[in-house]
């Protein structure tokens, strides 16, 4: 038995294999609470979960808010446009202000690398990181990590391609740590310009040319060109990024014939992706929406196992 | 015995004499929960909810939250502003990635005609149009149906005239059908440029005098001059407007001594509806308001009926 | 005994001495239902809170949708920029629709002196004033009390120091009402152009040095200050206001060294409060926050009794 016994999720580089396994076995479960009509359980009722959004993200605060519901806690959405943020006060203070409410859960998103971190340390709930800046994104890297070990039964020894601005993304660098901790083969594929510099330690292989990436891929995760995160950066035009880097029909024939197409969503049709292949039979991108609100479940309920929420931070 | 099998509640058009009265008779009941002080029942306890309004609308989409919850339903709001849509996702991403969530039942307003119609040949789950464009708004008309019948026991054989902007009014259309469907004798009044064409076949009588149009009317609906909607068609000035299609006391005196005087709101007092005939004692449009939560109600108890749930779409 | 009978809370100058301590003892209980883990009681189960806010506020619309949903009550969130006020209605109509749709609490946040009591005069169910204008912020003005009489056992006889734009503030306003209603001695410490003319009747005493006003003072409440509330007033420099009237550790050596530091938040740092200040050992600004949730969650069982909700308004 490996307990899992921490109190914030704040990126996959805290977790173990263990809590990793642990985190998805319960989200396994999770999966089937909304296949029911009756889609609720009592586990967090009488608890409180607040999700505070500094950046909006109908995706992921929806899919948060739903998991808390069905798990039966008090749910309640703050988001910045109409927070006292916009009256200058501090990151800090609003941490302090929502912990003196005394939640049990607290949900980030905020543009910061680090932001969720330095909540955790000012507040004595839960944390739950959903996403900070350049930084980490764990609930996306697990529900993805969900995905595919539903479709091949296992992640280790699978040949795993990331393809797009690995650079500004948080998706790529928490999948990056969780499927090597699972035992995967990770490759990054994308313009110089969007990768960081040093990327080959975090244990990946690099490539520029997609074909080359795909080849026997067992899964190919393309990420949303995000324009407006590159500024000061090289901005491709959208026409040259696809010709290079979108994935279509053609392409993913490199990879095998049974390789998972995954996105993160939003997509951009025609930018990083063909509708051909998204909407297309190796697609699992609805599958990566629904296992989003297990995970979170999953996550939820094991941060709130009394010994964590008691445990000291 | 005629059974409610319907999946979706796209359109009155899709409803037959039945159907419409199953629904009224439901609203009735519903009526009452809200009227006590325990104003909540379990039975949606378990189920999702979810609104997706692309168009801002308080009252509406506060009707729907408020019936959902005293349901016992699961509720979660989505407003455009905040959501992906922003991003570039299209209408059916969107949809797509909500039904990925599991949920039961999404109330969509969009302002497109065929917007539900098409969602609900993408989503599990049913959908109930809440507003698509200029076509239909079935929980409206569903309302105004059921104020009347409390009012004056029926709907058969009424005189109702509808008064303003036919052209853009989803609110008009699903009013007609439905009046109609129940037998009544439907009037309208308008502007020639604010009439469709060909509104004659709908089984209307069209006149262009409001005196003319309010001559013996059980009923008078004022609907809202939506000049935002009119994008190069004829904009009345608002003095103008109500000097020649405005209702006030002297031009109500030309309908029967009881008719209603109904308004789906937000009123522009002084401009369609004159606040003496707003406030008087012939006006039913806070009573429009309460039966909108009763009327959803029952919409959403019909279509979660364990067997419409799993129908064919 | 002396019971509540009130079925508004729209300001402190309707509540008497034992109505006010009536609260406090009630608040005093709800605060240890928020430091359980299971945090929620059945007490309003099957009732509707709807919060209708026209001016923004995170901080108070946040505490009042925790208070309501712990004691079980279903809660909406109206806001004003989704609200039909966009669209021309009326603050009458938009009252009006929401009681039709059948709350039993509203709590109504608005910029305008004098908004909730009008809204009392028009609804059916009980109106809480979450601030309006520069009349009232009754349940600021109670937790503020709770804060101070939990630290020190008593208000009877504290001399309590208000520094900032007396003028425009309904915080300063509720506060003095509540204050003299309790036996506290109360002064007031602000720049001429922030102060009320007459003032001195409301039983404070003035000072235009924060040294005079804070000599010997058991409690110290800074306002903020809010530059946007200022048209046509003086506005002063930040630097300039901190200079003369910020609290820092120095200035708050005149003070009784036990002295309580208050403040309503969000807190301007380094404009009227020094951040050795906010965040020293005689700060209760994030206790203030808990006894928020406290104070609502009290005022709301107390109007929702069902005597006072049947009683003539």
């Amino acid at each position: 038995m490996f307990p899992f016994t921490h109190r914030h999720l704040l990126g996959i580089a805290n977790l173990s294999e263990h809590d990793i396994a642990f985190l998805l076995d319960k989200a396994d479960e999770a999966v089937h609470i909304s296949r029911q009509r009756h889609k609720k359980t009592s586990t967090l009722k009488g608890l409180t979960q607040i999700n505070l959004f500094f950046e909006p993200s109908t995706r992921t605060q929806s899919s948060f808010e739903l998991a808390g519901k069905r798990l039966g806690a008090d749910v309640m959405n703050m988001s910045v446009a109409s927070s006292s943020v916009s009256k200058g006060e501090t990151l800090v203070d609003t941490a302090m202000t929502l912990n003196a409410m005394r939640p049990d859960i607290l949900v980030v998103r905020h543009g910061s690398a680090g932001a969720a971190a330095l909540l955790a340390q000012k507040v004595a709930c839960s944390v739950i990181n959903a996403g900070d800046g350049a930084h980490e994104h764990p609930t996306q890297a697990l529900l993805d990590a969900l995905t595919i070990r539903r479709a091949r039964g296992r992640i280790a020894r699978l040949v795993v391609t990331i393809c797009g601005d690995i650079l500004h993304s948080r998706v790529a660098r928490s999948n990056i740590l969780l499927l090597n901790a699972m035992g995967a083969r990770v490759r990054v594929v994308a313009p110089a310009t969007l990768l960081p510099t040093g990327i080959e330690r975090m244990g990946v292989e690099v490539f520029d040319r997609l074909e080359d990436g795909l080849a026997d891929a067992d899964v190919v995760m393309m990420l949303r060109l995000q324009r407006e995160r590159m500024a000061g950066a090289f901005v491709p035009s959208v026409r040259e990024y696809f010709q290079r880097f979108g994935l279509d029909a053609r392409r993913l024939k490199a990879a095998k014939p049974d390789a998972l197409v995954m996105h993160p969503g939003p997509m951009n049709r025609g930018v990083e992706i063909a509708s051909e292949v998204a909407d297309g039979p190796s697609s699992v991108i609805e599958e990566q929406v629904e296992m989003g609100v297990a995970v979170r479940m999953a996550v939820m309920e094991a941060l709130a196992l009394p010994q964590n929420a008691e445990a000291t931070p």
